[in-house]
């Protein structure tokens, strides 16, 4: 993929962004916690959400706005993700909404809403109030955006692609956080993607379900699924071109490139999980079915085992296997090869000679990479992850309650 | 539960046990590394095994067996799992049995094989075989036994207990050996069950997977299912009772009984898990459906986010209620309770001020227990795991390949 340089969400035409601090979380040099983005034009919509039933108030609000079609704005917080709050919550984030919409000159019902951070606190909802009216969107606010969205992410994430259609040209923009810890809390994951191409809203929406399948929701950190999970994106068509319609040339163009901006925001969130050291790419390939193989891709992925061991430096095929044969993909251990890197350690079931040194050496980077090839079928996946260390758990034991 | 003092597989009348040292795993005092289970008559015998595809050849070997209904003897080695060792590996698990049956003067399909170590090693079949014609079952052998069943399992895991029917008396006897790890492989969970009951084997093989359900299948260490996993029982009918029918008290009381054995040996398993420094108990009532229960009460007791919680002693109720939410159950975020010990953190959904040096202090013994009450039906289970530690972490980066 092309990347625009230092792109990010206002990348495409059209779109503005700014932050505010107010004292939601802990101050430091810079910190931003409430953040605005905004279209100078209505926008379709689309968004994908955490499938826990345990949703925060802003997931309950997006949803219903998602359902219209239509939006203008998104409002963030991070260091109270409004969850676990009943329905104060669900008023303070139409709240939210309200406030950005008098701020920005918009309707409530145009604007979108997405909170990270502690879980079963009450919004603080004065200074949420003097953080949304004291941020201003512009064409360079990215940058505060981004660190208005981040919690304990080590670096802020955001990519801009070009998209070059038979009908015209656009941007498509992104951002994400994801894995940070606060008291007491989980992981969350939030991403907005924009665009300023024109796009049928039923299309935006089957291409981004399309594109989380093949990008968020084959990254694992803990296996742990937030309260707060979203995903939105916006397209406003200020690119100036035909609405983009399912099943043409442009439409398949659009998503090859949407999943490319998804899986680099994706990948930056593996890489960057809890303690990590090491980015983990795994590929399975020779599935039955696309299901099969991402059963198989994220379930090693995801594997504590396999984790560790990568951790250690320990090109550990049996894991490998033992987390394919239990992922529900069909697997014939008898036909399975095992790579790491271009070191192959199994073929057709049987475990190979191979150079320890040489795969040790595979497996000291900070980008590793496996793969399975099942032998069944023609169907591949790949999945994001990171490796286990002692300080994912010294992060998560603190007391912090 | 009534247990028998210092109880094991040989507590039942009519069962033996013996080991030898064989040199397939290192050396050290007292060392054993193949046993032999016996009946001095044919068993009926029940089976539960690893879901996971990639099946190691003794698994094979004792799922047919199991389909004819009878056994008499099983054959255990630790130090090679013979996993992923191909066509050779079946038939060195089938002369395991040959040779078992020669030397105790039995029928090779009344020999069940199981394998716990290393994968992707051919089996050292020399020693083996050497080892099989070393052990000499006797009703003191338990102890034996059961260390040649151990990789790293920190203490052996047996229990017996006394089963009282309308219809005459009778022992379970049960050992079982946990998460531990060899060169370069995974954790194995390894159980026989002995009894002297007469049981009609239909029956024998539905209580056994009930027990399973109840007990195994409701512990977790890591979420990763081994190769190896084999659970058996073998009824051989000593104690004279006319043979237990499905559907009759004494069918019933049967089931409680084996239900006890197995939950005591699966909770010994879940308080040695590799690292771990509390047994945790996790128990979900209140649900719409039995599957509900289980499927809350282990994804919780699962969650890594929860038991690094756990290890930092962080009454993190965010976790429980996520966790639970992602798990499948029916939830409703507004309706759910959770206690750590008899302390309520969450009523209705609403956080409870709580005491949080009591909190803490229920947190600190070697068994700590939580409860989330759904509030939705009448449906409950409990599950049992262990705390994430940082020596989790450094026994399973060790580079070993």
């Amino acid at each position: 993929m092309q990347t625009i340089p230092d792109g990010s969400i206002t990348s495409p035409q059209g779109f503005m962004a700014g932050a505010a601090y107010a004292a939601i979380k802990t101050a430091g040099e810079g910190q931003r916690d409430v953040g605005l983005l905004v279209s100078e034009r209505p926008c379709a919509v689309a968004g994908v959400f955490t499938q826990n039933k345990f949703r925060a108030a802003p997931v309950h609000w997006c949803q219903e706005r998602v359902a219209s079609r239509r939006a203008q704005a998104i409002v963030v917080n991070s260091g109270n993700a409004n969850a676990g709050t009943g329905d104060q919550g669900y008023q303070d984030t139409a709240q939210m909404a309200v406030v950005a919409a008098e701020h920005l000159g918009l309707d409530r019902h145009d604007i979108l809403v997405a909170s990270t951070g502690v879980i079963g606190v009450p919004m603080p909802m004065e200074k949420v109030r003097q953080g949304i009216v004291s941020a201003h969107p512009t064409r360079d606010g990215a940058g505060q955006f981004v660190r208005a969205m981040m919690t304990t992410d080590t670096f802020p994430k955001t990519v801009a692609a070009p998209v070059m259609l038979r009908s015209g040209h656009g941007v498509i923009g992104g951002a994400a956080k994801g894995a940070g810890m606060i008291h007491p809390n989980m992981a969350t994951l939030l991403s907005f993607i924009t665009t300023d191409l024109a796009v049928e809203p039923h299309l935006l929406q089957h291409a981004l379900k399309e594109a989380a399948d093949a990008a968020f929701n084959m990254i694992t950190i803990d296996g742990d699924t937030s309260t707060n999970d979203t995903l939105l994106l916006l397209a406003n068509g200020a690119a100036g071109n035909p609405e983009i319609r399912e099943g043409t040339p442009d439409a398949h163009t659009f998503q090859e490139s949407l999943n490319a901006v998804c899986i680099h925001l994706a990948k930056m969130v593996a890489r960057d999980g809890e303690g990590a050291t090491k980015l983990i790419e795994v590929r399975a390939e020779g599935a039955q079915t696309l299901a099969d193989a991402r059963a198989a891709a994220r379930t090693v992925a995801a594997s504590s085992l396999f984790k560790a061991a990568v951790y250690g430096r320990d090109p550990n095929w049996g894991r490998i296997l033992a987390a394919a044969g239990r992922s529900g993909a069909e697997l014939d251990p008898a036909k399975a090869d095992v790579f790491v890197g271009d070191i192959c350690l199994m073929r057709s079931g049987q475990p190979q000679p191979f150079d320890h040194a040489a795969a040790r050496a595979a497996m000291s980077g900070d980008e590793v990479s496996f793969r399975i090839d099942l032998n069944l079928g023609q169907f591949q996946a790949t999945a994001w992850g990171c490796d286990l260390t002692e300080e994912y758990v010294r992060i998560n034991a603190e007391y912090t309650t």
